[in-house]
């Protein structure tokens, strides 16, 4: 969709040119690599997460990344008030519910910052997100969707009934707040055996949100973005080690015109 | 040995088939590193530590690893409640007992460690193993061994001490659970130079016990081909920052027929 | 300055025969990146931060590294305990204020070490530096200084009221401990596309530390060295995900030799 992919090159030259401070929450396994690929997409990366440091951080970014990878009940409380206080600034809000549905420790924690704080967008994979829905939700469980078409109509509820944007990540993303639909296909196989690629795409999409206030173009192009810098990175590595350097050098090597030319965004409604 | 050899190849095809999940409570340092190794060898890792989650989430893992490498009371509480659920369940556990012997908060954890739950492997490098003795303990200090044949004899001794699997690693690692000692001598001098190595080893010997049940051949195997791993590495890196790269490369190149001829596992007694 | 250099050198080589034990108290974003540099510069890192530890842990060790980059209340007081018992072992001690000036936690945290503990060196940026200003200082806030001049005189006049040698670093780096100032011209753009490469600095500085009874000597040469590692790393990679890993090959291959030759480093006063 060429609009979208305009769109595309126009995010990443905001980002690169107004370096939007994003505040992340984040788990122990990833901060090194997000903070890396959001220094090489252009933006700047900040750790804080002491419950009497969080607001005051949070009000100075441009977006706030919560991320329940490797969650305890005080980084819960953290990412709460950090939550609060942007939504009452207006700052984007997106959340990566790593493992939700896995035990209730991590189902309940997400539900619970959904609760507490506006979230514009939430990515997780297909069971991530499903695991979201309340006990009276119209959706049906991820055992039970069996097409593309199924996934999307079952999107759509969700992002309704959660009143936010949702990114259901695989080897085609969906993208959705209810209306649109959006199917986005960049991304390489490689991508799988390289822990935090799932929160990679989220804090991406993080700095996209600092300068796009629509969160479906803004998530979308984002993930068009990242998907792409795995198609670069397959093309110059053959094992994960060496493809998730390469992924942090297409971050900072794609251009504008690459995004243009190379972004596979489509309408799927 | 032909068999071991054969075997290490079994367990690799089993991991790649199976893709077992393994929980790690673990140190901040090497959280990623180790997670890529899991990813690249083709298991699947989780990290999580909270006291109010991680008998959950062991419940579904094929192993569980305990690394005491930045610890603190409240981790080492997480370890315990997760090892006695895992003991219950039969799931094999490994502990990497870093530092044990340097400080009295590190040798005490590890102690408390193995006191409150079976433990299946015990990895770590002579001083570590051996800061483990029991005050009555029969077996040598570390500075009065002075041969090979001393190394095997303490270890069997604390082996059968402390009813589990020990793995000491060094430029050749020796593993025993109290009778057959067996020798490996794959590895590589760069591999001292990449923070976490050890720890690595040791998830990798994680992954091999969800696939095997002897402990000792497990444990034998995998350390073969983590040091084939690190040759396969010095064949195409020259310093530390290559090198530990392109060790994730090899977990994932390095194939079945490579460790039937490429593993350097001998009995030692 | 050739007696500098050759300083440089006889540093490098000092560490690399001593392999000095250095104890980090650090952030979680960088843990695996500092420990990772200071393997391959020849030094022995560890991370502790538990307060039943660290006391005992940095009484082992060459020199401590303090760093607030991720810091709650309890590593802070950590640092503070370790900070305390290596001042009194007479162990060199530097700190690295991630963010002060930012948050008030950040900012009283730092200067709560300052106070606590005899710190050996300070590592930041200028406006991380100029927020540890007492409230009566006679020195100026980062925008009212507007020449090289100026900023070399801000950093006598603090080094004095702080009394400890202070490294504010940059394109060009300042070294003062109130009466030499010295400027430090080694380095790469691409080094702050990397996370954590300031903190880098810092733990390179503390390596240099556990073997130069000088201060300003250890930090201009440690910077020195570590900046022709960003030279060194910018011809071999062009984009901040391989330069990253050849940073740390540079730490590793770079001869004391080399140091002779390409220290860049200028008496300033």
């Amino acid at each position: 969709m060429k609009h979208l992919n305009d769109k595309a090159a126009h995010n990443l030259t905001a980002v690169r040119g107004k370096k939007p401070l994003i505040h992340n929450i984040t788990n122990f396994v990833v901060m090194n690599y997000t903070a890396n690929a959001l220094l090489a997409m252009g933006a700047s990366p900040v750790m804080a997460h002491a419950q009497n440091e969080v607001e005051d951080m949070v009000s100075f970014a441009g977006a706030l990344v919560l991320n329940i990878g490797t969650l305890t009940d005080d980084w819960v409380a953290s990412m709460i008030k950090a939550g609060k206080r942007a939504a009452e600034q207006q700052i984007p809000i997106i959340l990566d519910p790593v493992g939700s549905g896995a035990t209730p420790l991590r189902t309940n924690s997400a539900k619970n910052i959904i609760d507490a704080a506006r979230i514009t967008v939430i990515r997780g994979n297909a069971s991530e997100i499903l695991s979201l829905r309340h006990d009276k939700s119209k959706t049906k469980g991820v055992d039970s969707i069996h097409s593309v078409e199924e996934a999307a109509q079952t999107a759509t509820v969700l992002a309704e009934e959660l009143n936010t944007t949702l990114a259901i990540t695989g080897p085609v993303d969906l993208v959705t707040e209810g209306s649109r639909v959006l199917r986005v296909a960049n991304g390489h196989p490689l991508m799988g055996y390289v822990t935090g690629t799932g929160c990679t795409a989220t804090v991406v999409i993080g700095a996209f949100l600092a300068v796009d206030d629509d969160p479906v173009s803004a998530t979308a192009t984002a993930l068009a973005y990242f998907g792409l810098a795995g198609e670069v990175a397959g093309q110059n590595a053959s094992a994960p080690g060496s493809f998730m350097i390469q992924m942090i050098d297409a971050l900072y090597t794609i251009t504008p015109q690459d995004l243009k030319k190379g972004c596979k965004i489509e309408t799927a409604n």
